[in-house]
This record gives C-alpha cells, sequence and structure tokens, in this order.
C-alpha cells in the first residue's frame, strides 16, 4: 500500500457517452468506488483529462469534488496520458511503483498508458471494472493485449482488499467504501444489526 | 396527477437478496427514483414491508429517510398487502384511483396487490423496473399475468412524464429527479452548460 | 386452496434432455418444489407418464417416493394427457377447479392439457418454472399461445404464495419449502437466526 | 399507402445517449431507413424535437437534410407531442389515418403519442426499430403497454413492405432503400448481378 | 389433422442471408422438419417463392426434391403471397380451413399472409421455429402483431404433436421425424434400445 | 491423487449474497460437488472462514454436517486466507503440494491465496464454478491474472476426474458424486438401468 | 497434412446429454463435419469410446458408419484416453506429430488428452466446436487451461481450410464438406450458380 | 505511424454471409472505418480477395471505390494470403514492418497471415472489430490462437489512436474519421458546438 498510486484518465461526462459496456450507474459507481478506495486509503491521486472544456466535457463532478487539492492534468493533444510531460512527472512525484489505472475508453486512455509504464519498469494494475468502452469485443481485446503485456486486471473490489489486507487495520475504511458502493454487502450489513439489537 | 398515489411494497434490506432480475446497483437507483418522484411531485405514499423485525429485514433505510412522516404499515403474515386492512385504508385514504405500485418480489409483492386493486375498480400501474425478482423467466411471466388482467407496465421515466406533462410546469422537479437517477442526461447537461459557459 | 389440484405431467428422466431451457439442477429444482407445495399443503395430486418403460424413462424418482399413494397414470399413447380418459377422471375426482400445470414439454405436454382444461370450464395455472423445453423461442411461443387463452402463467414461489397468504397460518409449511428449494432466503435465514442467538 | 403518415419524434443527438438497446451505428441505420421510405414513397411526414436548444440537441442532421420543406415543429415543454396544438395541426393536415410513429425514448415519445392519437381514432403502428430506450427491461414494458392498447409494433422493413406491396410497382424505391440500408440484402443482390454479367 | 394444410413460403436460399435470430444449421433443420410433417403425414402442401430466378434465390434444394409434385407459386412482384391469385387458389383447393404457416421473414412473408388469412376466417398458427427474421427485436414485434390478431404461435415439434396426438396411431411417422430432426430423442432411443438389446 | 488436498475458503451464508455470477441452487450444487469429492475420496480439507459469527454469517450447514472432524479456521481480519498462520499451518500439515481453492468471491477469496501458494511454489488449481463473485466482468478478470499467474482453472467434474482417472478403481465414488450433482449423467443412468431390467 | 490424424473421443449419444454449451444439431454438424474433413482428406483416425455397451451409449452412428475400417477403442475404466495402451499405440501407429483432438467432455476426454500429448512431444490442436461441455464457464476455464499448455484452439472450418491450404489442389473435398456442413456457404453457391446458368 | 502499412483481405460480399458475430451494419461501418484510416493518415495499403469472380464475390464496392490506385491482388487459389507471391511482394514493397491486419473470415484469412507474418519477423496487430466470423466460439478461438502467438488485438479506435496519438497533428484526420464512423462521439460534438453557437 505505501508503494501503490491510483490513476485516474478521461473519466470525463462527454466522454461516458462512448462507454457501452457497462450500465452507466453502475459504471459510475465502480469509478466511485476507486476514488474512494484513494481517498480514504490516502493513496496519492493522478488525474487526467483530455480536452475538458470541448465536447469530451469536464471530468465527473463527484471527482473533482472529492479531490479538491489534486491538480487535474489538462492535456491538449495527447491520447496516451503517458506521452504528456506533466502527466509523467505528476506519476513520477507520487514515488509509487504500483499504478492502478482506470479510465475511459479502456482499449485507449487506459491500454496505452498501461503499456507505456510497463516498459518503464512499473507494476501497472487496471481496474477493469471502473473503466469502460464501446462494447465487450473491444473490451475483451483491450484486456488480451494488456494481460500479454503484464498487466494485472483487477476490480475496485479486489483492489481494495489488496490494499487492505487487514479488517483489523482497515475495517472502518473498508466499511465505509461497502457501505457507498457494494449494496450487497451493506443489505446483509443491516439485517445483521438489526438483528443482534431486536435481539439484544 | 391529482388522481396518482405511489406504493412501496416491501422494498427491505433482506428480500433484495432475492432479486437476480437487475443489478443491485441500478436496482437501487430506479427504487429511489420511483421515491423521488413521490417526494418531488407531492404524491400520496403507501409503504409497507412484511415482518421487517425479521430475516426480510428492514426497508432501505434511504427510503425510510425520505419520507419520515409517512407511517410504514408492518404486516405481520398477509402475503398480499391488499390482505392487510391496514394497508387497504391507507391506499383508500389517499383517495386516489390510479395506482401505482413497485415492489419486491414483482411476481408476488407486486402481481398480487396489482390484481387485487384491479378487481376493485382502481386503474394500476407496475413499475417494473423498481420491483425485483429471481430471474427473467419468473418476471416475465408476473409481466404477462398483470398485462393480461389490465395492469398497465411502466418504468420510473416514463411515469415520471405521464405525471409531468409539461416541462415549463414540472422542469425542476424533472431536471432534480434526472440529476440524480439518469446519469446518461446528466452528463449531457452537464457538457452543454459547460460549453454554452465557455463561449458566453 | 382448497379449489386446486396440481398436475404433474411427464417430469420423466429420458424427456429431461429435451429441456434446454433451464439449467437441470435448477429445473429439477423448480419441479420438487412445485411438488413439495403439493405435499406441504395436502393438495390433491395428479401425476402422469407417458410411456414410462421406453426411452422416455420413468418419472424422477424423488417425486414417486414423495407421493407413495398417487397411482401415476400411464399413458400409451395419447400425447395430450387431457385425451386419456383416466387422467381425466383423476382430475375429476379431485373436485378442484383450479388446475396447476407443469411438465416436460412445455410447448405441448402443459400447453396441450392446459388448453383442453380451459374449454372444460377450469382455470388453469401454468407452473412456468417447473416446464420446460427446447429453447427460449418454444417457451415463449408456448407461453403465448397458453396466455391468449386465459392460462396463468405462474412460478412455484408466487404458486406457494397464492395457495398460503398469510405467513401466520402457514409459516412452517412456507419454511420449510424455502429452506429447501430458496437458498438465497435460506442464506438470509441463517445469518438471522445466528445473530439473534449470538447478541441474545 | 394513401392514408399513412409518417411521424418522427425527438431523433435528437443529445437523446440518442440515452438509448442503450441498440447499437448506434445500427439504430441510426434503422431511423434512416424509416425517414427514406418517408422519403421515396413520398409519404407526408411530421417532424418535432423537444426544446432543440437544449442539451436535448437538434435532430439527426440527416434528418433535417431529407426534408427541408418540413417545418420541425419545437415543442418547449410538451413531453407527449400530442399535447403540443401546432403538432395535432400537422397530423391532422396530413389527412391520414394510419400514423407510423418512431422517436427517443420508445416509452415516452413514442408511447404517449401512439395512446393519445389510438383514443381519437387513428391507426398507429410503432416503428419498434427506429424507437429507442434505456435497456430492453423499459423497452418490452414500453411494447406492452402500446401493444394492449391496440397499437402495432412493426420494424422499417415490414413497414416498407406493407407500404409498397408489389415489386412491380414500387421495385426502384424498394431497391433503392434496400440498397442503402440492409447490406445483407445488399451483398446478395451484388453478387448474383456479378455472376449474371459475368457469364453473360 | 383433416382439415391442416402446410404452407410454405419463400425459404429461398438467397433470402436465408437475411434469417438471423436462427443459426442456419438448426433453422435448415426445423424448416425441413415442418416439411416432413406435411410428406409423413401426407398434409396438402402450399409452396412459393418471390422471384426465384432473381437474387432471392431458388427454394431450399431439399424442399423441392421432396415434393416433386407440388407446383411451386412463382410470384413476381407480390410481397404478399396472399395478394397472389394463383397463391390464394392453391390454398382454397387444399379445402382446408387450418394453415400452418412458415417463411422468411417472419415480420413480412408469414405475418402478412397470416392476417389476411385470419381475416377471411382461417384458423392461422405460424411455426415461429421454421421462420426466421433479421434480428430477436423484429421477431417478437412480428410475434405480438401476430398474436394479438388471433394467430396462434406454435414451433414445428408442437405442431407434430397437435396434428398426430397419439403414438399408437403415428408411432412410425412421429418416429421418423424425430429420428431426423430432434437429436436429443434420437439420442435417448439409441441408448435405451441398445441397453435393451445387450441386457435381453 | 495422493498429493492433493481441498481448500474451502470462506463458502459463508452471508457472503453468498455478493455471487451473481452464477445461479445460487447452482452455485450451491457445485460447492457441494467439490466438497463431496474430498470427502469421497478422503482427500484433506482445509476450512476456513471469514468472521463467521458476523455479517459474513456461518459456512454452509451441508460443508459443516460433511467434515464434523475438520476444524474451521475462523479468520478475524485477514483478507487473505494464506495471511493467517493458522490456514498456512494447515495447509501444509497436510502434506500435499497440489492444493485445489474454491471460494467466495473469485477475486479475492481464490485469487489471493491462490497467487500466494504459487509463490511458495505450490501447484495450483482453481475450482472455478465452485467460487462465484459480482459478475462475469470481475470473474474473467479475477481467471486471468490466475491463469498468467500459472494458476490452472478447472471444474469440479474435471477435478473429479482428474483425482480418479480410471472407473474400474474408483467407479463407486465417481457414481455417488454424479447421482448427487450431475442430474443429466443420473438420468441417462437410471433410464439405462431401467431398460436392462425390462428387458432382462 | 501429411502429418497429421484426426482424434475422436467419446461422440457417445449417450455423453451428449452432457453438452449444453451448443445446440445439439449444430455441435453435431461441427462433429461429423470434422469427421467429414478425416475422410474427405484420407487422413488417419483414431476414435475411442468409454464403456459404450454401458449408459454413455454407443457412439454416434454416423461416425461408425463412415469409418467402417476404423477399430474402436474401447476404454474400460481410463477417464484420460491417453492412459489406454491400446488409444496410444493407434495414435503412435498413425506416425502423425500433429494432432486433432475433439470429444465430450471438453474438459476432461479433450483436455486430458491434449495435456498428456503436448507432455510428449506432439503439437495439439483441439477442435473446439467439436467439443462440447456442461456450460461456458467450464468450456472457456478448460480452453484456458489447454492454452496455457500450448495446445492451439481451432474450429473445423479453420482446420480444414489449415490442411488444404488451396482450392487448386483440394477445391472438390473443400466444396463436399462445405455443401454438407455450411449453409451459408452452400446458399450462396446456389444463387451464383443458378445466376450463372440463368443468364449464360 | 510511418512503419505501418494496412491489409484487408477477403471483405468480399459473398463471404459476409458468414459473419454472424457482428451485426452486418455495424460490421461494415467497423470495415470501412478501418479503411478510412488507411486513407486518411495516407498508410500503404494491401488489399486482396478470393476468388472474387466466383460465389465469394467482389469486395465491398466502398473499399474499391476508396482506393482506386490500389491493385487488387486476386488470389485463385490460396486460403492463406501469405501462400500468394504477389500479396507478400505487396506487402513487402510497402518497406512496413508493423501490420495491420482484419478480413473475413477472422480464424482463417486473418488468423493465418497472421500467425505467418509474426513467423517472418513482422509486428502483427489484428483488427478483430473490422474481422468477422462464424460465432463467438470461433472468434474467441481465434483469437487465442493469435495471441499466444504474439498478434496483438485492437480495434479500428484504438488503432486509430495508436497511429495518431495527438489530436494537435492529426485533429482533422481524428475528427472526420469520428463524425463518419463513431456517432456517439459525433452526437456529444454536434451538441457541443450547437450550444458554444447559442450561446456565444
Amino acid at each position: 500500500m505505501n508503494d501503490t498510486a491510483i490513476l485516474l484518465i478521461d473519466h470525463q461526462v462527454g466522454l461516458q457517452a462512448l462507454v457501452k459496456d457497462f450500465d452507466t450507474v453502475g459504471f459510475q459507481n465502480n469509478v466511485l468506488a476507486l476514488a474512494d478506495i484513494a481517498k480514504e486509503l490516502k493513496l496519492p491521486v493522478v488525474i487526467t483529462a483530455s480536452v475538458p472544456e470541448g465536447p469530451n466535457g469536464p471530468l465527473m463532478p463527484e471527482i473533482l469534488k472529492m479531490f479538491p487539492d489534486v491538480a487535474v492534468v489538462s492535456r491538449h493533444g495527447e491520447v496516451n496520458a503517458w506521452d504528456n510531460p506533466e502527466f509523467r512527472a505528476a506519476v513520477k512525484k507520487t514515488g509509487r511503483k504500483q499504478l492502478v489505472m482506470a479510465g475511459i475508453v479502456t482499449d485507449v486512455c487506459v491500454a496505452f498508458p498501461a503499456l507505456s509504464a510497463i516498459e518503464e519498469g512499473y507494476q501497472v494494475f487496471a481496474a477493469v471494472d471502473a473503466s469502460g468502452t464501446f462494447n465487450e469485443v473491444v473490451r475483451y481485446a483491450a484486456w488480451d493485449r494488456m494481460s500479454q503485456s503484464g498487466v494485472q486486471l483487477m476490480n475496485w473490489f479486489s483492489i481494495l482488499c489488496e490494499l487492505t489486507r487487514d479488517w483489523r487495520v482497515h475495517g472502518p475504511a473498508m466499511t465505509d467504501i461497502i457501505l457507498k458502493h457494494l449494496p450487497e454487502y451493506k443489505n446483509t450489513m443491516i439485517t445483521f444489526n438489526q438483528s443482534s439489537n431486536h435481539s439484544g
């Protein structure tokens, strides 16, 4: 956990119109869960957007609100965020060697910097359920390309667990995130706690 | 709109474990959108739960918070809410003849009172995306049974539009609900508004 | 409930090879749940099989074991069970006017007697998740044909609830059936009860 | 064909972000096929848009280009186009009694005016593959509601065939539309014609 | 059975390129099963094709071979076979009042004559698994339109069973058709017969 | 087979609410089939649960009943069972080098210890149909991560066959397990045996 | 092609009841297409069956008829055909080093001998569309296991093309197989040839 | 980009009847998008067709029109384009070492030359959404075979982005291609631009 940074790439409101491999409500929940992991575990975050003043639109307002102190790297041409010196500098400045990446669209905004970072010796984890694209064919082609290059495919929940590892240490943070983003688990917790109260 | 009441039936946290025909995040969003319709449009609401102190669990806490003044009808045996005199009285007291119903599970907690209300001369609308059940086979069998009895199958968005009919009158309420529950539309609005600002 | 009989038609082990619209483990669970409804609620049961000594094979042994006192009507030619005088006599002898039918395959062994019984003035309920057939195209065509003729499409759980109507009266039977056939509900019950015990 | 008008309702670029039950490329092809039917067969067309200067966006530019002489009815509040007097007048002015409707979203912008027109005695055909909405659950609920009210569900190809009825009379128009919008048929025609030429 | 005729409409090799709602191997098996029903049960058959010398191509050669004595009605313009006097005459000549129809594409070549025949007082059965079209959206819209007009939706196997009704009378024909077209049943029969032999 | 141990990880009733990539009835059947393999083949079993007295709930009661002599390792914080010394000791004590792992959820409770064990030189087999998680996206990401690390993905039936290898040696155990958990095979066996008897 | 043998493993009629990842009609077509490749290209064939006199049943009769001179290796216990000395001898006798394998079920009867043959230095190709199993989860786990071990996943059509490579040399054999097993191609050929004739 | 060539293989109108893993309208859009990438970025293109004067039919006319100066390599027997000396010469003549390949069918016309080119030291990218085949089983088997051999699986949009890398350099070309082939992005651009104009 001391060696991990979270990279949120192009989660812009206009680009979400391109995401068809997830239901939008569920997709935004996944993205915000990943953002909450960064926030709750106080991980360094690097955020970037591609021409946010154009049709791509601004970043999801919820993300901007969560990280008021993080300067968003606005790119004005580079498709691959890794081609942007400011972005690379921000990543380098975190001092972390394990990069969790998520973005829109999976096959470009995630896959390209993931492959670039792998080449430079980083360990890269693609948060695949916080990354969206045109359809399942494109998703699985992008997965294959990343996987064959050494990128590890993970989901926000397994990232949370990989980073925390122990409920005794990180229980409150884990519970907070679960209550906000994993309603199946939240439901079980409510029933359980209520019945404890009732019978107590 | 002056003749409509919203009936929320058994949206309990324990019963949600039975809902497999929707992703839980998306399903809860649909349920809360319907609840927000009632709240924003100040429609009478009747809420009921089946043995909420047992394994069925309490109602979704978000619903309870939204309607602090609505007394939840706790049933202690009746499967069909319409068999419960307190529930029928609450419906009758609304004075409305158009009933929008949603609940868990579709084939029982929605279909049974829907058929009962139809028999008593009400016009019934099942909010099918705020109602969940075991799988698609059960869902479509329940739809067919309701439809053949005269129940109209609708979704929360079309219910919202049917009730409001005119953006000039209900624009703010409609926008509020859309911003909270329909992210595709929200995204378009943000991009649009931003670009208006930028270029202004 | 005093007017209902359960008709189990051709749930033979050989014919199950024709059922492709359900996973077999789940399908058998649905069939046995319906059989358990009959048994627990002491409803009259009529069971029939088509040439069980041939490749169609014998009835599911679990069904035979559950109803040792029910004489299985072996048909030796009639595709539509309703064409068999012994079957019709057995149905008539129950004195019930509401017939719940399930069988293999939906489009023939359920749809044919369902339409025949409707014509003779019975009220017919097809237990569609305890009835299987070749694929979804055939299933939905058979549903449409039955539905347009007045057959009501139901699933075993809604049939159970329609028949019992009140947990205070039929709680033990309902719980027994749920514990055996609805693991999602069973899981919730176990967690709930355990937590009550722990905290008690 | 002398009694048919085509109504294109809210096929606006911003609203297409709400359409998730079709692939966008395929959906636009269906919409334009329907528009081409109107154009090639010289049917009266009524086009409307909801607040096109706002986030809903303008109509698909291809549609505007196809019907330069049709005045688009801009609605500034009415959700149901039928509530707009200008729209109703435009429909009435066509003098046609068979209305083919398509739009975004199916459950609102098609279903509402379809039901209104049925009530006023029109014969209504919903062009369901030129109409899109949030997901399949909403689509099929809207279909059921329309169908139960007497709306006939059709696709653009069957509408084309219903209107033309005879290749000897309408062959060129039919072929033009097929070559532009039905590539499977176009492919067969190319192969066939080439082989005729080669061997001739 | 004495009142039934089978109508095979436009099962042409070129038109099969339009059928995407079935796998082609399985679809052809369904079509030939229906044709075999007609042949084995000696039912009158009416066969038609639309411009078979053009890109639509000739009828499936297997069908032509099965009915050497049936004159194929070649239509040279009429989309709806019922608009063709020769076709109507052929149907009338059968003297049958129950028409089983199948064809390509479902929404046009089956739905149009089905609705026409219903209007003229025939009882119509659409063989929906021997009829194909562009995709499932079109299929289910066509089903709904036919069903609401009184057409009964059936599959080849239930048609076979409806016509034969008794294995003692029609066993050999039923077995022949099953062995050729229903491999799941064939497999069971082989295993059963072998084991009988082995143990005998 | 002399080098294999079965590890059952967190098959707790509360956690099953998180499993959405399998139907629950089928999933439990898969889990119990794997447990039966261990039992019938007398393989060492290691069972663990995460905070079973909390909302995760106790292990499936069927598992507890099957292995009365196996002490369940209760973890009180470690997400990755491999981080728990008691669990590692239990595994080590088996003396086996081939570990079959299954659990809830696949991406955490199976993938984490699988990767840990691989690193320590074990040969690891993930029983993927006795392991469940949130959805298919998460499932296939977890599969890819495990597969790329050298974990072999198997299902309970292939594990059974890999361990037994010869019906002459393990026929009775294999048959027992199949009769309980593979109804397609059971059905075939019943028909076959009956026909042998009949004809004998 | 001079180095390839085809291995058909346990395509028995009883075992086909276990195959749920393919429609049976389509699956049998794939299996027979692979068999026809062997026959038309005169490749050595090794055929085996597991206890064919028991409930697994005999091999598909079509296969037996195609290869009257091939002695079927009947195994009486070995799950992995490679464990059977007679089978290994038959493979060895072919003198071929490239083995194409297909069978029921994919995860056992194909995967096990595939891995065994890889270990012994053979080049192995799994004909995945002529191999079937319980469901897609099992299929893709088996694919992954084979692929990671070096087995190449192919389908019958690509195997045909890999073996023939040139229509000028193998045109008649390729055409024969396509006409029997690939109806989409057959349809195109018929239309093409007819139009050539008509216009000639 | 200076090292890339685009290879379009057998996108013939007759062969498209074999493509069932994509909707034809969407598939043609993908193919033409890839062709437009070549055209807009002035990349060398190699085009080939297999016996285009036979039933395979000619290349899509849109492709022929786009590249009037490219001589199509007509193969008269070689299944694998790489076996054709003229094709290999055309590829070699481009002087490029990075080959983007697309074609019909994926498992043969793409996979075979892809593997051949890999063996000769080229870097190969399969444009998987501009390549089609019989069904998803065949598609994913072909993907696996290519991926394991080192072929990178990409889609036309990620290829476009990989080649351009910077909107400031290639903005106009990128925008042109997007406006023609990516309607979701086009819609966003129209709404954005309109709102800028309105408010400007």
